[in-house]
């Protein structure tokens, strides 16, 4: 068992750290794996359907701590969630929901209050860590005032696809929320005014062709051979695709 | 205790590894912390105050290795500082002197000479690193002809605050140098042209608007919700704030 | 012995999190080393060049799983490589074909097959992970079908230097190919229409001056004090530079 994060604190900023400090104070010789910290800011429902694919590919049981949280310091709730082999913990904001609605067997406790010394802006470092470091320790939520079982989650995204997209990584490539395994490979994708036939791996086309493909995490991804995806197509997280 | 790495090395570039690779051979098994790979390059001044806010914020003891060195490679000195429960290793410009200043209890001892095999521009790795995880090894310096106990640190900005911007993170949010927690929240900040308000956290203003609040490292920071300070207001690391 | 992992994956981007996750089930408690996740992508000559100054330069022996892989999915060949002291895992692309030629002792498996289940675009994930675990829990590839020992690499770069720019660091550094350690300091160094004197280290010339020296990883490496070579002087990796 790991502590995973997932975050939009950024790769390069100091909040990663401060997290990983936390973490190595209070469950020590755990080990951190940082999935990912460019997470769309702002964006829980692209975050929710990223989270799921990656979590889906990931061997083994995990704790996860979700931050993509742009309420953090207002009165939106936060929770534990166990999802079939994963557990959760993080805002009550959907960024879990999709995760758990595609689960066979889901739990989900309430976090009521925050330590008095929380500051009001990075509850990941002040009230996730904390409680992610005691279920990677003990393995399951002590009793306890602050961590009491509920019904459900408040903010739900539910099973289902979404078409759009997602993520787009460094190389350029654009992620979108549909799932690829049941799609006909003869269809073409449309998106930003252009339709793109499916090709199995980068090197089946030639450098600068535009196509989708099924990533590594099972999504429909849009890509171009040696070349960026985004820039040559000019997408962006949130833009919708159809299937033509 | 972790080894805590705060430099300017780059988050994605080939020496933080480097730096970790040594650590590992020789502190086998100690966590290291990276909690600031961003730091001001070439600005010691903005890193020190940046340092000694995030120091503060971590639990336990540790060992930092701290490097914002543009004197590299020349005559500039080098130190170990026991400052209250926290040890840093790195240069004798400054770097550690808000932290020094700021501790209730310190000792400077000065590292004389370096290995012969080491690299003129990366003391990090050569000078640094063996230094650092001998101490999370030993717990303290052992005794030895290139460590010398010292009356003080060369460079001494003293333990106050600085009104400008330290750093800027990438979601555009801009921290001061200025600690928060004696500042009445009815005061404005005067930034490039522009007076700021206080808010308690991003969701108490619509989105796009302006304002300061005490940051999660107890540090006045400039923000606009759901968008970038740095970008709206023309930010940048060394520029100046008042009070009104 | 560390995992040391060297790629194009991007250091912000969600790939290396799953390879990190791969190594934690199979190898737990096996330091993985982030050496470099922004190797130059597309471009295996200067990635090959880089990986074998930085490899050089790691006290220890370590497994290192290597990925720019353009190639990826297609029929290329991957390949496990003993060089001296350290163990490669990757593309038969080229990617260590330096490192192979400058050991005095090298041997080479093929890996013939992937897992049913790998993911076309991922063998950093699916095929290379697993078995630089391996290598790491147990010293030596297990006899197996899908691991037979070679002849050689199929892509072979030599043993000599790459006369032009690889690599281009965050400061705006750009590292050559060539190694500096026979060089002689009196020659200056041609590019994009420059010629650049020596320096020792940057201290040694005035802010905003370009020269060449010997960098931390024994390279030729072009530089300005306190700015970015790479902005003054037009640099791009796989420029060519000349000695006069």
């Amino acid at each position: 068992m790991a502590i995973v994060l997932f975050t939009d604190f950024g790769a390069g900023d100091a909040y990663v750290g401060q997290v990983e400090a936390v973490l190595d104070q209070r469950a020590p010789g755990v080990r951190v794996i940082h999935l990912l910290h460019e997470a769309p800011a702002y964006n829980v429902k692209a975050a929710a359907h990223l989270l799921a694919a990656l979590a889906a590919g990931l061997e083994g049981h995990h704790v996860f701590i979700g931050v993509v949280d742009p309420g953090v310091g207002t009165d939106r709730g936060a929770v534990v969630v166990r999802a079939d082999r994963h557990w959760y913990v993080g805002p009550d904001n959907g960024l879990f929901s999709v995760v758990a609605a595609r689960a066979a067997q889901r739990s989900v406790w309430r976090i009521a209050g925050t330590p008095s010394a929380a500051a009001r802006s990075f509850h990941g470092r002040d009230v996730f860590a904390p409680i992610a470091a005691a279920l990677a320790r003990d393995g399951f939520p002590s009793p306890s005032p602050s961590l009491a079982p509920a019904d459900g989650l408040s903010v739900r995204l539910g099973d289902g696809d979404l078409a759009g997209i997602i993520y787009i990584d460094h190389y350029g490539n654009a992620w979108t929320g549909l799932r690829a395994d049941a799609l006909p490979r003869d269809r073409t994708l449309a998106i930003a005014g252009r339709e793109l036939p499916y090709a199995g791996v980068f090197g089946e086309v030639p450098p600068g062709t535009a196509f989708w493909y099924e990533n590594s995490s099972k999504l429909v991804e849009i890509d171009v051979n040696q070349g960026s995806a985004a820039h040559a197509l000019g997408l962006e997280i949130g833009m919708p695709v159809a299937w033509r």
